[in-house]
């Protein structure tokens, strides 16, 4: 493929990006086709001879698009939103054209430095503390990750290694020290709530440390709250426990419940007083998704997100629902070293004047993965081609809907009822019901029929373990709220029959 | 940005892609703006109004591109090529306008189901064991993973897990059973060699397992022999510590040393008998770079690769030297299982018929995050576009350049010695002179004028800890064999500078 051949491919696959997102909406929602069944329509094994881009192409529509779910859709409810936007897919197309492997600044300057400056574009807009910005006195920063749970594991690492260093005695032999580390790993517990991401599991499980589960309450609004954190701290002293991460979040992924900072800090404060002393327990703000909110000044002050100066890291997705093609996630830190001390590793070959001068940011040490692409250029994009005023007309516009559909469930009592919500645009809803077994039947055959027209796509959840409910998503940016009304009354004509046993 | 501004727009980014693809080679491989430049260019924070598409892209050429060191230039002969092709670009174009957060079957089943197909035609490609394929009968298969170094720590909590299931007791109380297992991860170790890429070291290092380096010999070609590892495995032994993964490298970052498959075997075999026993040692592969010239029979076999059917994974990354954007690393399992085991959490609201069923794959338990890109897009389109023999074409071309400079290189035996190579299109030499300080004063004169010239780069390493060297790479496709005859007279030119002591 040449200069020109590219160049006719090209604009013909824009086109057909263009005329994807113009008429998604006649698509249904979920793939559904049956598992298997790209298989049977590709050859066995790759060409001999290379074949033409028109023949490439033509399988986009015919074998490929049948088994996409098309989470650009505006009836797309489910999970949360994975947005994306013309601007972000020309940063993906830049990015895709410069590609190197951006481990160190030397390796492409501008990818280290766009990277450092529009996350503190981010953590300035965020309205995040002054600490996670890289310009602070706390030598803190942003670096875009791959998910958030690279995010979570990779502040888990630091978490670690700050702990072991600041609670294993420093004038031990090796092998002592071995001994005391061993020891303490053995004891070393993760702390996050039966409402937090999976990831946290995950990244313990990973780390292979234990993982303390702590049970919120529903009248708390599945939040975590100064009582309940303290009474677990407690929990792991009787036990010998020694917690040193916690993951607090803002926006869980059941309800978009947000965690009390201030009560965190204070429960914290009273099980090791001051905040910042030794073996100080690490807290990673989790606000993948929600977290996109604080573009508003209306919610940086319901969150409280001032709170979080005294905690450790701060992690959002901005390719969930701000504009931006999965995958960026934004992970800031109040310290950068604490990344550098646990993740840097030396090696002869990647030695250079700049990097060995100190004078440059090596993202390399702040993450997990050695090379890096250039993905703070769609981030920039994003950012300059919406602007602030286009940033909170988006989201308020998503919230917006959110809370008009809340209202319109609420309206009818006679069959539904608001679990949780309207929250960062999530309702959770169930049917109402003689019993919780009658509820939880008939709620989840709404789910069931709903979801199989193939008109919109709802996810469903389990609330204290046996409340099933449904999560109705209103982030998408082709939704209108045209969209949310056809699916709200979709609900209650399924509803309807399900009550009324047809 | 509406579909038609996009339009407008993206023709336009595709024009100067094109145009900085056809005249790359007038700029300076290597970016020279100093640290910080790109903070005295952009504003401090984002634009309050979003902004015409002009306005940002004129700071493409302006302000980014004098920051990017242009991998794809052909004077690039630094590290590893990180080698891009228009039908990747179109992979990642695709691939972004269909954004989704993947992470199960449901969520496109098309990014499932085409990841396995096209990593099956890949192994079947690169002539891996049989038992690497979905389809083989040891229930194998492959993942796209971000980076090697993802995929060596993917491998690793897989080990680690697989170890602890075949040497814990399964009959303990719960507390004896984590007594145990925090007794022996203090002892459980990785092996690896002192030229095995850094990324196992850090995952080790992530894991918080211990990390032994085995020293392999210049005379062996730097490569892992069987004696070298008996006796490190000897070792362990004596010392109480229990080795349970050891990467083993098919062309090494300093060298591009092939490890002998057949002796690591042996090693083993005699280590713990018979292969598949408890407690066996999970042997990964990593060629990250050297994988993509397994495409040639020659490399097949030359690397004896039939003899990786005893080892457990294998990981190569196509966006090194397979004309393939970063990332795209090809992680393939000999039994699915083993990552599965270690890596599945579930959360009620990813639950859904097809995953509960068990009828498809979930990618997410394959890998460290939960969502993912649809990357094997690219690999299908370049794959297809090139065909198998243009893959060949390519490979063949970009190793006989190498053999070509090579030869020069021995042809100056007045000026130079060849240290390693050619292989894989990398040779490591470096000047000669009287005694190993002036050979290597020498040398680094030479590699920091020649890459002072901004005419091409080159990066160094240091052999057995004192012999410093150049790495020359010959593996950029846009490099033809005029560029490598003009870089070797550049070298002797500036070689003869030196030892005349211009």
């Amino acid at each position: 493929m040449d200069s020109q051949d590219f160049r006719e491919a090209a604009i013909s696959s824009i086109d057909e990006i263009i005329n994807y997102y113009d008429n998604i909406s006649s698509r249904d929602v979920v793939s559904n086709v049956s598992p298997g069944y790209l298989r049977t329509l590709l050859p066995t094994s790759a060409p001999v001879q290379g074949e033409a881009w028109a023949t490439i192409q033509s399988d986009m529509e015919t074998k490929i698009l049948p088994g996409i779910t098309h989470w650009q859709h505006p009836n797309f409810h489910a999970f949360f939103p994975c947005a994306t936007s013309y601007p972000s897919i020309l940063g993906e197309l830049y990015s895709a054209a410069l590609s190197g492997a951006c481990f160190n600044w030397i390796c492409s300057p501008a990818v280290t430095e766009l990277e450092t400056i529009v996350l503190d574009w981010l953590a300035k807009l965020l309205c995040l503390p002054g600490c996670y910005l890289s310009t602070g006195s706390t030598r803190g920063g942003g670096v875009i990750q791959g998910s958030a749970s690279e995010a979570v594991l990779t502040a888990m690492v630091a978490a670690r290694e700050k702990y072991l260093l600041e609670t294993v005695p420093s004038d031990l032999s090796e092998e002592e020290r071995e001994d005391v580390i061993a020891h303490k790993r053995a004891k070393m517990v993760v702390l996050a709530t039966n409402m937090t991401h999976s990831s946290t599991k995950k990244a313990a499980l990973i780390l292979g440390v234990r993982f303390k589960s702590i049970s919120v309450r529903a009248e708390d609004g599945y939040a975590l709250t100064a009582p309940v954190l303290a009474s677990a701290l407690e929990e792991c002293r009787a036990k010998g426990l020694e917690p040193f991460f916690l993951t607090a979040t803002l926006g869980t992924t059941d309800t978009c419940a947000v965690d009390d900072f201030r009560g965190i800090s204070e429960a914290l404060e009273a099980y090791i007083y001051p905040p910042g002393s030794p073996g100080e327990v690490w807290v990673h703000v989790d606000a993948a998704y929600a977290g996109a909110a604080l573009v508003c000044p209306e919610f940086q002050a319901s969150t409280k997100i001032e709170q979080i100066a005294k905690f450790h890291s701060f992690d959002m997705n901005m390719h969930k629902w701000l504009l931006t093609n999965f995958d960026a996630s934004c992970l800031f830190v109040r310290n950068r070293n604490w990344f550098v001390q646990a993740l840097s590793i030396n090696q002869a070959v990647y030695g250079n004047a700049a990097s060995d001068g100190g004078l440059v940011t090596d993202y390399r040490e702040w993450q997990i993965p050695l090379g890096r692409r250039f993905r703070s250029l769609k981030i920039w994009f994003v950012l300059r081609s919406f602007g602030v005023e286009g940033l909170h007309g988006y989201i308020r516009r998503t919230v917006k809907m959110g809370e008009d559909f809340a209202g319109w469930v609420k309206g009818r009592e006679d069959l539904f009822e608001v679990i949780t919500g309207p929250a960062f645009a999530l309702t959770v809803f169930r049917m109402v019901g003689d019993g919780e077994e009658m509820r939880n039947e008939r709620t989840r055959a709404l789910c069931e029929r709903v979801n199989g027209s193939g008109r919109m796509w709802v996810t469903s959840t389990l609330l204290d373990g046996s409340r099933f409910a449904i999560r109705f998503m209103t982030g998408v940016r082709s939704t209108e709220e045209r969209h949310v009304r056809a699916a709200f009354e979709l609900l209650v004509e399924v509803a309807e029959e399900i009550v009324n046993k047809k």
